[in-house]
This record gives C-alpha cells, sequence and structure tokens, in this order.
C-alpha cells in the first residue's frame, strides 16, 4: 500500500485541463504508455464485465484523416497517442460465459461456484431491462475509464482532451468497428499541452462545492 | 506540478478492488474526506457544465434505511461515507445561460465573448440529439466522476464499491430527488475494507491487454 498526500492529488488534478493545443513534437515515452495502458486495463466496471476495447492509436496518418470526423478539432492529430474508446454494441450470454469461464480460470476456482454470478449477469445485462440498452449501459461503463484514464494521466503529468465532438459513424468506419461488433463511445486524446496554450492557466470553472456536494449527516 | 511515479499509481490502482465488507468502525477523516471532496467537483464534464449533485451520507440511520433499496448489500450502511451520484433530469436554456454566466464571472471576461459556445451547448445538448436523451448525457458525466472518485480514493488508501444494483425510485425518494430535479445516477460507498475480506486479496480479473487495447501505429 502506497498511496499519496491529498495535496499531490488535488495539485494534479487542479493541474489538468482539457488540452485543445497539444505539442506534435513531444511523444509520450514508451515506459509511461506502458503505465496508462495498465492503468485503462485495471479500469473497474459493472460486474468486472469489461464491455470495451481501446484502439490507441499513434499513426499520423489516421490520426491526421480523423480530423475531419473530430469537426476540425486537432487534437486527435496533434496529441502523441490518441486513444478511442469503444464498446460492444450487444452483450450475449456466451459474453458472460466467456467472462465466467475466465474468471474462474484465473482464481482457480470451479466454475458451478459463479453459477449464482452467472444467472445474475444474465437475468441483468443480456435478458433484462439493460439489455435493451446494452450499448448505453456499456458507454456508461467507458466512461468509468475515461475518468480513470484523465485522473491517472493528471498524476503522471500528462496531458488529455476528454472529446465528445466527433461524428460516432466517421469514426467507427475509420476503424471497421461495425464488423467487429464494437462501437465509438468517446475519444481522449493525449500528450503535452503546447506550452503557450493561454487554457492551461485559465481558472477552472466549477460550481462551489457547497452547490454540487449536499451533505446528509 | 506534482507528479507521482508510474509504479505508485498502478500499486494502488492494484491495490483497489470493489470493496463488499467495509469496517463500520473505520471512518474517513475530514481532513481525507475534504480532499476526496475536492477531488470530486474537480471532476471534468461536457462543456463543463457538470449536470450533478453528489449526495454525501454519513447519517447513520438513513444508510442503514437504504440496505433494502441496494437489495440487501450491507456497503451502503457499513462504510464511512456513502457518495450517491445523482444527475439534472433536464438541462435547459437558462441552465446553460447560468454556466455560461458563471464562466465569465470566474474568469473576468465579457459574456459576449462566450455567445458563441452558449449557441453551441445550446444546439448540441439542449434542443440538439442528445437532448432527446438529456439524462442519458448526464449519467455519462456522472460515471467519469464516478472513475475520478475511485482512482482518487485509491491514491490515498481509501477503499469504494461501485454500484449500481440498487432499485432508482427508492433512493430517489429517500432524497426527494424529483422535486430537485435529480435522479440517482449510481452509488459509491467509501471507507476502509474489513482486515479479513477475502476478495481483497482475490487476484483481478481482467482481460489480458493485447485483448482490449488496440494499437494502431
Amino acid at each position: 500500500m502506497n498511496p499519496i498526500p491529498g495535496s499531490q492529488l488535488l495539485d494534479q488534478l487542479r493541474w489538468r485541463y482539457a488540452t485543445k493545443l497539444f505539442d506534435p513534437a513531444r511523444k509520450i515515452s514508451a515506459e509511461d504508455w506502458s503505465v496508462l495502458e495498465d492503468a485503462l486495463v485495471l479500469t473497474p466496471s459493472s460486474y468486472g464485465l469489461q464491455p470495451w476495447k481501446f484502439f490507441v492509436i499513434t499513426n499520423q496518418d489516421l490520426k491526421d484523416s480523423l480530423i475531419p470526423a473530430a469537426y476540425n478539432q486537432r487534437q486527435v492529430a496533434d496529441c502523441s497517442h490518441l486513444v478511442i474508446m469503444t464498446v460492444r454494441t450487444e452483450m450475449t450470454e456466451a459474453d458472460v460465459d466467456r467472462f465466467v469461464d475466465f474468471t474462474a480460470e484465473t482464481r482457480g476456482m470451479d466454475r458451478e461456484r459463479l453459477a449464482g454470478y452467472r444467472n445474475l449477469m444474465v437475468g441483468d445485462i443480456v435478458s433484462g431491462p439493460r439489455g435493451k440498452d446494452a450499448v448505453g449501459w456499456a458507454k456508461l461503463q467507458s466512461y468509468i475509464a475515461l475518468g480513470n484514464f484523465m485522473t491517472s494521466a493528471a498524476l503522471l503529468g500528462i496531458d488529455t482532451c476528454p472529446m465528445e465532438g466527433f461524428v460516432p459513424k466517421a469514426v467507427d468506419e475509420a476503424l471497421d468497428l461495425d464488423e467487429k461488433g464494437l462501437t465509438t463511445a468517446v475519444l481522449c486524446p493525449a500528450g503535452y499541452r503546447l506550452p503557450d496554450d493561454k487554457y492551461a492557466t485559465t481558472d477552472k470553472v466549477r460550481y462551489p462545492n457547497a452547490e454540487v456536494i449536499q451533505h446528509i449527516r
């Protein structure tokens, strides 16, 4: 157990901002990227089902080609690593069974012990009310990954820009997601801010704590 | 700028798990909670709109009363601080204008300069396609907060348990959310694990990096 001081956490959460101007010359090191990739994979999800796939684009031609699909926002091209967070378009009993098998294998346990858990998941995510909006449920999980990723990157001193401003069909087509049973949830370029990006030092706009937090003691 | 080593980030992301057994005797200190509260408020959101309100329950009677609504999962009662993440049930032009006013005030700028941004937000979130599912959009934002909160807590050595397993109507009623124009998105108890919770040392179940990450170089 290796916790950090609260002041350091807040320093880095205040340091981060939605970076619109990335320095195209600065790349995230392989070592740093490996840490961020592990952080992404460690993201928790509903039932642990991980209904996602993260595309990590460093190919400059592909990044450049996505500018129009991002309403001409250059972050997708000028960043170091463009993360495209995609999610499964459906979750089936087979997906749940695969996850159960993998859980039993990972934990060296008898699959039978997971029968109740398996049926709970199927009843909820596959056949239940949430099964009717499988993509919506999966996208929620990907936003846990987005929050984790941005905080993790900030703690390492790496900039990010969460982006909902893109044409989903265009990004899906660029990555052939349809045939893979996936769809794009959100984009998150990562890299380093341009030194003269004035937004880096603009005051953050957050409603006061007293307004967005209500204590019931 | 005060970054942490990658190894420390991963230590804490591996240390965390969905804590089902909280120690009811251990409370998060006021100092630590203040840090986590600031971390929550600092969460980024689409356009910066912050369509959320976080209820922080420490009242034991209220926490106990929520056990049935949480399908008898005791985390809601045994944790130190129960965070109930709620979201706006709609976003109106007035909400956008309020945010624009607040931005202009925070940054000491002329509101006119934000006119384009204002119209973009109204056209997208209020009248546009996303306006048709305002709750869905707002819930996505709250899951950014969930991801940020869990990672932040883990970095401080504080346990959490993300929970989708609750009866939304029951929680909404317990907090009178309907009259406040809010609805519950997700629950996140926070506190400290019971020392003998075997799940604390069970292997994490994560598909291999090569499966959930695809590089395009």
